[in-house]
């Protein structure tokens, strides 16, 4: 029967087979999961289903899932549904549920704080591996991982953290103490959420202990969380780079927000490109005498375009992945100008001999403008595109968002104006000569 | 003392701190670390440092460090040591290791096979929970992970998963075989390691069972090397999209491999881009009397590019996450045609105004021209922005590196066209009139 097969499913899976289905059955489909599993099949469905479902299931059946769900899952619903359903929510919590969630909710999003867990296994340090281990084994079952425990003292001062392995392959007799390394890694409750991430991947952590300001443990993070915000984070600096503000769209955002996160940065990149177009305004007459210009300018803004955005984007990655050190920016700018002397001379080749192509015989001369103007274009886009992301993240800007724009106007306000002032000053010359 | 410091420092920091030294200090710092941690930091060191000890340590040395490595790590080191040196430590691996090491190395790189560690912890399937807890207690200490026990029969064949928090809640003489969930998730040797990290993240686990065709268990991924595969695919996605082929560079590459993965690439451009240049030289004679033109094209072509980039970011990135599935094609096309038609009035209308700015009076109608032409090619860029994605990679081409410059060159192509055909056609009008 179905409800035999929605109770044998994984709860992910039984999530995407509720979320697939009609809204009116929605709400029955999840009625014919048992007690228990109610809850973490709910943890796995899309926020729209689950507002929803707080709606059409019966005030009790919901406040026995909420009560059931894991404090950080029940915090980020919280931050989906109206403030009226979290306040009646919050109300029917049991005490310590209430207080754990309100703890998380009190963090700024993107913080440690607020996607860390309070359900995590606590062990007082004088226990030995014997006790330590029968306490794991009589603990509630709500822990998020029993992999790691953090032995405090009695004012939650972190002292030390030992993993399940090594209590398993320790002599029960062992204090617990003894086994713990001595760096603790930790977080503060403020850390970003991209740090915590970074720290967890480098030491191959499958939790990171959370800490306040008073170095007193407040939760964890765990691992299954980090992958989620590690491809977040990847997903907001993809967007950003090609100018989606906030970077979190989604594909079937709704058109309103789609306009909202692309039409504001397309307007501002307009407004900043207005000065590149400025550059060609003096020399209309110049274009008009030679109007093979107006073949050979895109092909030279899409180049030079093309070279910084490729710059750009090992940098603004780098600097995400903690791959690239500010301080490293001249052996990076070094590599740069290295390579993009080469692309240089081959690009500005290329230019040079394309506008062969479409020159009467007295224009050809242009070709030469043209590669020069190629060549030092496509130095300072390689150059540019390394050294603008770099100084953005020093001034605390988003490098990615801002980036790719900053260096389009450079560029080609730069290109079109050297590569037409040059070309007005060769045909001035001509014309004495 | 140094000595002292270095090895209570976290593998990963002290595999730092030697990367930092001066190569000539490196071997003999390494030297100082006991000899069962000299294992763990060595895999921390990034590859060139790897190689570098590999030549300076005794042969001895290093022979017992291979043979502590666990079996991915090694296949890594394997994969960049020339083919002599690899060929000499296989030789002098335990015959379990060099067994487990030609496994690994015989999948194809970015596979199941390929990433997997051999380590794991099996069960015979008729065991209680006392006994297998018992049994893990006294397994070597070399498991990368402990924490799920695969159940198999004498032939290996994957018979089900229970992990140690199951067995340390549940009652000593219960059988395991009733622990085991009755769907067991796992991956075939030849998947794609991209998938394995979707499957691992979707149903939050720490480690992957991989099978051979057979349906033998031979190995499992573990969740520290999925963090690693995400970060690294997210990054081979951003590279790409920006142009730069095989999406691994990186900020310190040489500047000959920095060449070899973006010159081709642009080059591969220009080439392409030809086609939108030659778009334009028919109409020379109109730019020459209308100047104007060769200021507003370049924002046409800009601001769709633009439009143009925004949706396929979107949509690589969905396809990369699987949130886009191609099935959705039409459903997403509706969203961005709505959005596109609020975009494509608004940019219209700003160009439109835009060119005023440039025109001469009796030009003022080119104005009109330009807002119309960006309209439509708005509206077309963002469909193409999203159509192209989906049904490159329907062809099993690669998204992320072709999209941009295709949807550039076509969007330019037809935005000059038509914007330079329709100016023609109204001068000859005017004439005519
Ligand atoms: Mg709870
Ligand atoms: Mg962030
Ligand atoms: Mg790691
Ligand atoms: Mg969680
Ligand atoms: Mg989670
Ligand atoms: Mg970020
Ligand atoms: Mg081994
Ligand atoms: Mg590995
Ligand atoms: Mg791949
Ligand atoms: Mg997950
Ligand atoms: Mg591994
Ligand atoms: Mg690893
Ligand atoms: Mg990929």
């Amino acid at each position: 029967s179905l409800k035999s097969e929605l109770n044998a499913m994984n709860p992910a899976d039984a999530g995407d087979y509720i979320a697939s289905l009609p809204p009116k059955d929605q709400a029955i489909a999840f009625r014919l999961l048992g007690k228990s599993r109610a809850a973490s099949v709910f943890e796995y469905l899309p926020s729209e289903v689950q507002e929803m479902l707080t709606e059409s299931l019966h005030a009790r059946e919901v406040q026995a899932i909420v009560e059931q769900m894991s404090p950080d899952d029940r915090a980020e619903l919280f931050d989906e549904l109206p403030a009226r359903v979290v306040k009646r929510l919050l109300t029917q919590l049991s005490p310590s549920e209430r207080e754990a969630t309100a703890l998380i909710l009190g963090y700024p999003e993107g913080t440690a704080g607020r996607v860390m867990t309070t359900e995590y296994v606590r062990l007082r340090q004088d226990l030995t591996v014997g006790q330590a281990i029968q306490k794991i084994r009589k603990l509630d079952q709500d822990k998020e991982t029993i992999y790691y425990a953090y032995l405090t003292d009695a004012e939650r001062q972190l002292l030390g953290v030992v993993s399940l392995r090594q209590l398993l392959f320790a002599e029960p007799d062992t204090p617990v103490r003894t086994l713990a390394r001595e760096t603790i890694i930790s977080v503060p409750t403020t850390a970003d959420q991209e740090e915590v991430a970074r720290l967890m991947k480098r030491y191959d952590l499958l939790a990171m202990p959370v800490v306040d300001l008073e170095g007193r443990l407040v939760g964890i993070v765990t691992v299954d969380d980090v992958v989620d915000i590690l491809e977040e984070e990847a997903t907001e600096d993809i967007q950003k780079l090609s100018g989606i503000i906030g970077g979190d769209e989604e594909a079937l955002s709704s058109p309103i927000e789609t306009v909202k996160k692309r039409l504001p940065w397309l307007l501002g990149n307009i407004a900043l490109y207005m000065g590149a177009a400025s550059a060609i305004a003096p020399f209309q007459s110049t274009i008009s005498l030679i109007p093979v210009l107006a073949i050979v300018m895109p092909i030279l803004a899409n180049t030079s375009g093309n070279v910084g955005n490729q710059a750009i984007s090992v940098t603004v990655r780098g600097l995400a992945t903690g791959e690239v050190d500010p301080v490293d920016v001249f052996k990076i700018l070094r590599k740069e100008i290295l390579a993009g002397l080469v692309n240089a001379v081959a690009l500005g080749l290329v230019l040079g001999l394309l506008t062969l192509i479409w020159s009467r015989p007295e224009e050809q001369w242009v070709g030469v403008v043209a590669a020069l103007v190629m060549a030092v274009n496509v130095l300072v886009a390689a150059s540019l595109g390394t050294f603008l992301p770099i100084i953005l993240k020093r001034f605390k800007q988003d490098p990615a968002l801002v980036s790719p724009p900053l260096l389009t106007t450079t560029l080609d306000t730069f290109g079109f104006f050297t590569f037409l002032g040059l070309t007005s000053l060769f045909l001035l010359y001509f014309k004495a000569g």
